[in-house]
C-alpha cells in the first residue's frame, strides 16, 4: 500500500517547479562570482532566485542573504547579541538566546524588549502562532513562511529567517530577511559573496529551487490550498476525538498553522506511536525532526505546563499541499485501532 | 561557435554521475533526522555519499563532516584556533590565521609549527604544490581533492577541507575531513546533525552529488585523465612561449596541478586578457573567482616576489576533464592574436 506522508513540518516533497528549476542549474556552469559569460549566467540564476524569495517573502527592497537554511541563518541573525526568547523556539535559535521569556498555557510568549528579542512565527511542533510586537529583532519565519501569508516589510522585524525545504525547496537552503542597511555580523567569511555577509561560494542549483518553491508555495497560498490543508486537519482531528478519550489536542483553540495538529495521549509514548504508525505505513513525528532520536519530553509542551507523561505522548502530524481526505481518514481509523490496543492493554 | 570553458579552478561543470545522483535524490522525501522510513531514506544516502566521499578522499575510518563548503569548512576548521598561515592561503583561509608564514619565490610556504599551522595541498591561482609537514592542523585539499590522489590517512594532517564543486560535484556543498577523535568547535548549533559539529538538516540532494562526483572523479584519477590534461596544459604553455617573449609562466618549475596555467604579461592587465578572451568565447580568470571584481594585483604572485605591474598582467587557465586539444590551441591562437594587437598598442 502506498505510505502515507504526513511529516511536512520535518521536511517537505520537492515541489516540480523546484525540480525542474534545479535541473535547469545544472546545466549552468559557472561560478556567480566569475565575471565571464558562464559566471554571469549563474549569477543570474541567484539573483533571479533572490527576487523569487522577496517577493514571496513580501520582501521588495529588504536584503536576501541566502544561507545553507534556518540553522545557520539563526546563527547568523542571533549568535553573540545576547537576545532573549524562550524554550519553544527552535533548537538552532536556543542555541544562541538568554532563555528568560515566559510562555503561557497555551503556547503564547510574552516579549518584554522587542528589539533585543527573538520570537517564533509558527511553533513547528504545535503549529501555535505568536502575535509578533512591533519592533522585534529577529522572527524565526520558517515554518510559517509558504503555509501563511507574509509579509516581511509589514511584520517590523528587523530580520527574519527562512527555509527552502519547509514549502518544497531542497534541504540545505535558507536565508536571512532582513531589513536594509541592518549590521549583520558575519560569520562565514571569505570571498565576500553575498555584499560581504556571508562568504562562499553559492548553492546555485539549490538556490534556484528555492526561487521556484517560494513562487510555486506563494500561488497555492493565493488558491487557497492552505484553507482545504486546514478543512482536513480539523476533519481528522474530529474523526480522533469522536473515537478517543484521554487524548489532548494542543493548541486546538489557539491561532494555528493550518496543516499542524499536536496531539498527546498520556502513558503512549510518542516515540512508540511514531514506530507503530510507520510499520503500518504513516511518516509522523514526536517533536521536531531534529530532536528526534532522543527519548524526551517535548519542551515546547512542558513550557505550556504539561506534566511529563503527557508531554512524552505528543505526537505531531503535518500536512501538505497533496495531502487528501483518504490519508487522513486511513490514518484515524489506523490510529484508533492502534490506541483501542493501547488502551486495552494499560486497562 | 562553442565556448570554451578553461576556468575549472573556479568551478567545474556537474559531472553525469553527480547529475543522476542528486535527480534521484530529489524523489526521496524525509528529513534525515526522522525515524520513520522515509527518514531512513534519506539518512542513507547522506551515509552513503559520506562513504563515498571518505573513499575517494582515502579517508577510510577518519571522520567526515559535511558543510556547505570549503570556505565554511575554513571557518569550522580554523576560526578562534590562532592558526598560522601564509597569505598564499585562500581568503577563506585568511580570514582566521595569523599570515606570519614566508613565502619563498617559487611559491613554497616555509611552516614552523605544523600543529599550529594551516597550509593548502595546491593554490587555486598558480597550481603549486606544497610539501605538507607532518603532524600539520588543517590542510585546504579544495583544489587537489579530484585532480591528484590524495590519501588523507596518509598525509598525517589533522583536518583537510574538501569541496563538492571543484570535482564535478555541486556547488554548495564540502566536508571538513578529520581525524577520528578529533575536537572541533561547532559553529553553526542546534539540532546536533553530524555528531553535533554541525548543526543543520542536510543538503540531501548535494550531498548525493558530492558523493557520485566524489566516485567519479577518483575513477578519472585511476584512468589517467589528469596525464593527458598535464599534456594538454604543457602543450598550451608551449604554443603560447613560442609566441611571445614578455610573458611570464608562474610556477612551471615548480610541482603543479596537472590542469592549471598562470602567465603573467607585465602591462596588460589580467582584468583586461579576461574579457577580452570572454568576448571571443573562452572563460578564463584572473586570480580567484571570490575576489574577481575586486582590480588589485594577485597577493599570491606579490607574495612570490613578483612586482605589482607583472602580477597585475596574470591570469589563470585551469583545465578539466573534458577539455581536449583543440580547446587549447584555439585558445593560443586567439590570445596570441590579441597580445600581439597589445604590443603593439603600447611599442
Amino acid at each position: 500500500m502506498t505510505r502515507i506522508y504526513l511529516d511536512h513540518n520535518a521536511t517537505t516533497l520537492l515541489r516540480p517547479e523546484a525540480r525542474a528549476a534545479m535541473i535547469g542549474a545544472m546545466d549552468v556552469c559557472g561560478n556567480p562570482s566569475s565575471v565571464h559569460g558562464e559566471g554571469r549566467a549563474a549569477k543570474a540564476l541567484v539573483e533571479n532566485a533572490r527576487a523569487q524569495v522577496a517577493s514571496a517573502v513580501g520582501a521588495d527592497g529588504a536584503d536576501i542573504v541566502f544561507t545553507s537554511g534556518s540553522t545557520e541563518g539563526a546563527s547568523l541573525a542571533c549568535s553573540g547579541r545576547g537576545l532573549q526568547g524562550s524554550v519553544v523556539e527552535h533548537d538552532a535559535v536556543r542555541a544562541w538566546i538568554d532563555e528568560v521569556l515566559p510562555v503561557s498555557t497555551d503556547g503564547v510568549v510574552s516579549v518584554k524588549d522587542p528589539k533585543n528579542s527573538v520570537l517564533q512565527f509558527a511553533n513547528s511542533e504545535t503549529g501555535i502562532l505568536q502575535k509578533l510586537p512591533q519592533g522585534l529583532a529577529v522572527t524565526d519565519a520558517t515554518q510559517a513562511f509558504g503555509k501563511l501569508p507574509i509579509a516581511f516589510n509589514w511584520m517590523d522585524a528587523t530580520m527574519a529567517l527562512i527555509s527552502a525545504h519547509k514549502l518544497g525547496g531542497p534541504k540545505g537552503v535558507g536565508a536571512v530577511v532582513l531589513k536594509r542597511g541592518t549590521e549583520l555580523k558575519t560569520q562565514i567569511k571569505g570571498g565576500g559573496q553575498e555584499m560581504g555577509r556571508r562568504s562562499g561560494t553559492e548553492n546555485v542549483i539549490g538556490i534556484a529551487g528555492f526561487g521556484a518553491a517560494a513562487e510555486a508555495a506563494s500561488r497555492d497560498l493565493e488558491n487557497g490550498v492552505w484553507e482545504r490543508v486546514e478543512g482536513l486537519r480539523n476533519l481528522l482531528e474530529q474523526a480522533l476525538a469522536a473515537g478517543t478519550k484521554d487524548t489532548i489536542f494542543v493548541g486546538n483553540s489557539a491561532r494555528r498553522l493550518p496543516n499542524t495538529s499536536c496531539f498527546a495521549t498520556p502513558g503512549w509514548k510518542g516515540e512508540t506511536q511514531v514506530m507503530q504508525m510507520d510499520l503500518a505505513g504513516f511518516a509522523i513525528s514526536a517533536g521536531s525532526a531534529c530532536s528526534s532520536g532522543k527519548v524526551r519530553a517535548s519542551t515546547v509542551l512542558t513550557a505550556m505546563g504539561y506534566d511529563e507523561t503527557t508531554a512524552q505522548g505528543a505526537i505531531r502530524l503535518s500536512l501538505g499541499p497533496e495531502t487528501c481526505e483518504s490519508d487522513v481518514l486511513r490514518f484515524a481509523d489506523t490510529w484508533l485501532a492502534k490506541e483501542k490496543i493501547f488502551r486495552a492493554r494499560v486497562a
